[in-house]
Order: structure tokens, then C-alpha cells, then sequence
């Protein structure tokens, strides 16, 4: 198989990459680093990486950023930084990779826990992250020629320990189990899942 | 109680303000008609919507466009325009609104049942539904002075026969059922709720 990881140098992709890895061509991609580059926040960019990729059987996006901070404070432009970074990113990996995706293949896209568990801070993250598991549970009753799309919602992770002031009395995952998830969700038969690794 | 009802002339907003009208102060806002006028997909606008409008207890917004169409044609320009509307419109009016709303006042806003229940040609819609279920839950533990925000999700309602064919097997919510969610929200305590009528 060969196997898309957008973010794989990221705390998360790296270890979604070494899994990866072991048996299949993976094509590691960053905004700087990687075989090749992508800005997920532009649909030019994207239209042009998947053009030099080629076609593929599995995307995998650990990549997407979202604003933290206060809500009595945040603003118009905090939350379109989010929106289009971890949503209109991922949306738009889909969009345009429908178009490039082998038969049978699949999209597998990251929100995360906040989407139903929220903290203070988080708003901002957890409205990417509930919008992203509707949209995969949305777009896989569409997408054809049997291309799946699953989503997987991570807690904070125990390789993130900046985060876990944020995150009180929640354990930490461990990246064993996160990065199971994304090879259920490619390797699996399951389509339009929202994968909770809590 | 002065409420401010984003949307009233519409199918459900007509319904909301009927019901609110009755021993409250309400200002009816549209993007043309009622009261006062805003364009909700402009901050700028909102800005200028809530300096006319003044101090208020309640907000209700029953308005916000999503994109209809079939997945595999769907671009970036059609997704976003959902999200200007529906997503960042509805946000924006609690991000600045929450300056202006009184102690102990409240939101209600507008998803929809395709958040978790997706239809053919309704991802945008889902996509921007579940980002305003759980923006909803988040900003519910954040905003300050007893404000409560809630979100009232619909299926599809009796009086919008147009999109009974994307529905096929929901039987539509009775106009009388939708309007009493929104009652309940603004006139009950609970904070942080979706309330899914179907």
C-alpha cells in the first residue's frame, strides 16, 4: 500500500509513521519537512502536492492547528486560524483527494477529545474537533468507489506534556494506543467511525 | 426580558418570536428585514448590530446558510460559505456578544439533527452542526457572570416541505415542538445542552 502521513514529523506522526512503515511505502509529508510539502491551509497547495504524489491507497492527516486561549478574549481572527488550519485543512484534503484516492481507499482524519469533553481554553478546538467527527461520519455515506473515512479523537497524549496543565485529572494517552487507532482506521474495514482513544 | 432573535422572519424564527413575543421584549433582527439588520458573516456587522442594540438578556439565533450538494463535486469556496454563515456567524455573535448580554442572559443557537444523523448532499451542513454542538459545551464552561449558551438541533420540520426528499424515512418535528426547545433554553437555568428535537 502507500500510505499519505501529512504531519509525520509531529508528535503523533512520528509514531504513526514508524508503524506504518514496517510493511508499506509511506510518503512523509510536513509544512517544511518530508518526501514532499503541503500548507493545508491553501487548496492550491493541496491540488498541487497531490498532483506530485500521485495516486494513493491511505492518507493519514496528524496535522491541523487550533487556538488556545481564554474565550472572553478571543476573536474573530484566534478562531479562523483553527478553522482553517485543523478544519478547512482536513476538509479540504478530502475534497480535493477524492479526486486522486485508489479504490477502496482511505481518509483518515484526526479531531480529538474536546469535541465532547471540553476544558477551559479549548473552545476554539473543541468546535474543529466535533466539526470534523460530523464530517466524516457525513462524508462517508458519499464518497465512492468504497473510499472510506474515519476520524480519530485523541485525549491528551503522554508524549504532549505542555498540554497537561490544560487537562486536569485526565490521563494521559499512551501513544501505543493512539497510534493503534490510525491503523485500525487504515488497515480496518470500518468507514465513517469516530475513533475516542480516552 | 429583552431578547434579541436573530432570523425572525424565518421558517422557525417566525415561530421562535410568536412564542417569545407574547411577555417579552423582542427585537427582531434580519440581514434586511426586522428591527434592526445584521450580516452575520461580517464581525464588523455584528459589531455594529449589538452597539444599536444595547444591554439584552437573551440572544436566539435561528439563522445561518449551509451548502447543499452532492460530495463528490463539492469545492472549498462551496464549503466555506457555510462556514461564514452558519459555523463563524453564530460564533461570532457570542464572541462579541458577550460583552454586550447581562449578567445571567443567554445564547441559543442553531445546529441541526445531521450532526450525528447525515443525509446525501448535507455534509457541510453536518460538518457545521457538530462544530456548534460542541462550540456550544465549551464555551458554556468559559463564559463569565452566569451567561448560558445552549444549541437546539432540529431534523428536518414540518414546515419546510422543499427538504423532505433529502430526508427520506424522517418524519418532519412539528413546528410547536422545535419552538419549545428554544423556549426551553432561554427561559430554563441548564447551560451547555444540545437540545436534538427529532
Amino acid at each position: 500500500m502507500k500510505i499519505i502521513i501529512i504531519g509525520a514529523t509531529g508528535t503523533i506522526g512520528k509514531r504513526v509513521t514508524a508503524a506504518l512503515s514496517k510493511e508499506h511505502e509511506v510518503i512523509k509529508v510536513g509544512s517544511k519537512s518530508g518526501d514532499l510539502q503541503v500548507d493545508i491551509s491553501s487548496p492550491e497547495s493541496i491540488e498541487a502536492f497531490y498532483k506530485q504524489a500521485g495516486a494513493f491507497d491511505a492518507l493519514v492527516c496528524v496535522s491541523g492547528d487550533a487556538h488556545f486561549g481564554p474565550f472572553a478574549t478571543m476573536t474573530d481572527a484566534d478562531f479562523r486560524k483553527g478553522v482553517n488550519s485543523k478544519l478547512m485543512g482536513q476538509v479540504n484534503l478530502v475534497l480535493i483527494g477524492q479526486r486522486y484516492i485508489n479504490p477502496k481507499g482511505s481518509f483518515t482524519l484526526t479531531s480529538g477529545s474536546l469535541a465532547t469533553d471540553p476544558v477551559a481554553y479549548g473552545a476554539n478546538a473543541s468546535t474543529l474537533n466535533g466539526a470534523i467527527n460530523s464530517f466524516v461520519i457525513a462524508s462517508a455515506i458519499e464518497l465512492e468507489n468504497g473510499v472510506r473515512i474515519n476520524a480519530v479523537a485523541p485525549g491528551v497524549v503522554e508524549d504532549s506534556p505542555a498540554y497537561f496543565p490544560y487537562f486536569p485529572g485526565d490521563i494521559p494517552v499512551s501513544m501505543e494506543r493512539v497510534t493503534q487507532a490510525y491503523v485500525k482506521s487504515a488497515f480496518g474495514a470500518q468507514t465513517g467511525q469516530v475513533y475516542l482513544v480516552k
